[in-house]
């Protein structure tokens, strides 16, 4: 999703209007939430992934693809604080493609729904006529962690900033393998109260611009203080890189002092959570520079409809 | 799905156990059945429409693409006699797919939701790099219809056939504006128990097979009986158009004689039923011809993954 692409969501979620009662959450978060009886509720999350634009399977490999494809959607589940409970899977193949790649591929969306408890309970197998590169589509539902479902929109003036994780690089190798922080938001929501969260998937800048957008606020962010990945200080502009490229999959959330201060003292899991900054009542972004300036951050994330 | 994809989908679903308490209904049917909390319960299908398989988009027109996209799912809820209760859409885009095209892709997903009561609540828009045609994905959800879904390995030694509409020459018109018999199919189980059910997406051949074949019985069918569609009389063999040419998106089921009179009687919808055939404990499916002889019938539905 990009700046473009938000344009058009927005205009999406306004062609109608859905009932709260029976679409508690719709269009805009990472996933929509369906009401259904005595109070029990099912969250949906749908994401398409294309040979050349999120992978490119000659080199990944059909296994390492299956399991970005499920690994995407349970990110969009831990985005939420949600527990996943169930995948299915729709691909569009090429020609030729055999049934020992298909098991192959199905390999991987298998790891990664054995790893995270999310059984694969059906899917779709169509193939292209003429040439045409490898689509996978994985949708998966997901219930809420004990707690509501952490939205975007949350977020409030004051509140700490802070992500799971390292930022930049995702393209050398992480993006194919990364680890969807599900377990990492259920045990956060169980500590503290999380005001907003989303997963970074366009990149920091363009994700942070979106829990603002949707919050009604502005941020500022230490550019000292961002977490920046080992493969991100490998490329010519490491911070741009942290900002920028996108496909971290890492946690970005919103929490008042208080709350972050409980949550830092109780943390004990093996990956890191960062302070990066502060939800501010300016309507934009800044980030503030090693030399002590002040710059204007803007949205600078992957643009998937440009390209 | 093909006979040869009904190998893969089998392989696929002897891969992982999945516990029926959790996941009662899971690969292999029109739709996946999740448990929730409290007796609740909720199914998901997930289909992949491909440009120049599917569908041609020049000839279709975007918007008519856009409702084939949603019906084919909705057709998935009626298959189980379920009520649909949201979609998610993802679409990969060509290049250069500008935002008046989104819009009308759009506008054919709304007219479907809005027709079966099916809202839209999110969706991924990605775009491919290089070459790529459209792929549009939909994932439906649904809900029990007060009675347990309606599944394909429930025929019975003795039971009638029958299907709903017409068959054959949908490839003229009717696969790109077929009405999903949504409402025909609850209504069906509110009047009669029907043994299984699925719809017709691959010809009557193919996916009667695939109901012979998960309940462990065989069938014949009566050549005559047939309802052949208007388009169907004008291809070169109506009866070969009615049994293999597939994308009918008709319901095919089995009841009891006793239930069917009771449907017959009690049927006031304008979708006819058909009476097509009986269920047999003999291994495979025969057609009965106009001349009087019986001849096998073999699966001779559409092939995607072959083709």
């Amino acid at each position: 999703m990009s700046p473009r692409e938000d344009d058009i969501t927005g205009w999406l979620g306004q062609q109608r209007q859905l009932s709260p009662a029976e679409i508690p959450i719709g269009i805009g978060d990472d996933m929509a939430q369906i009401a259904l009886a005595q109070g029990s509720s099912v969250l949906i999350t749908t994401d398409m992934l294309l040979d050349g634009a999120h992978f490119d399977v000659k080199t990944a490999g059909l296994k390492r693809v299956g399991y970005k494809s499920m690994a995407a959607s349970l990110s969009d589940c831990a985005a939420m604080a949600t527990i996943p409970l169930a995948a299915v899977v729709a691909v569009g193949l090429p020609r030729g493609f055999s049934e020992g790649e298909l098991k192959e591929l199905h390999s991987g969306v298998i790891t990664a729904a054995d790893r995270y408890d999310c059984p694969l309970v059906g899917g779709d197998i169509t193939s292209w006529k003429g040439a045409g590169r490898l689509a996978v589509c994985v949708s998966m539902l997901s219930k809420p962690g004990g707690k509501p479902p952490v939205r975007r929109n949350g977020a409030r003036v004051g509140d700490v900033i802070c992500v799971t994780g390292s930022l930049g690089g995702s393209g050398l190798r992480k993006h194919l393998d990364f680890e969807p922080r599900v377990k990492e938001a259920l045990k956060m929501v169980r500590i503290a109260d999380l005001h907003a969260m989303m997963d970074i998937s366009d990149g920091l800048s363009t994700d942070l611009n979106r829990i603002c957008t949707q919050s009604g606020v502005g941020a500022w962010v230490e550019a000292s203080a961002l977490p920046i990945s080992e493969d991100a200080k490998g490329r010519a502009d490491p911070l741009d890189a942290a900002l920028n490229e996108g496909e971290d999959f890492e946690l970005l959330f919103t929490l008042s002092p208080d709350q972050w201060g409980k949550l830092r003292r109780l943390w004990s899991d093996p990956t890191p959570i960062t302070e990066i900054g502060r939800i501010t009542e300016i309507g934009h972004m800044e980030i503030r520079l090693p030399d002590g300036t002040v710059a204007p951050l803007e949205p600078g994330g992957y643009e998937h409809l440009m390209s």
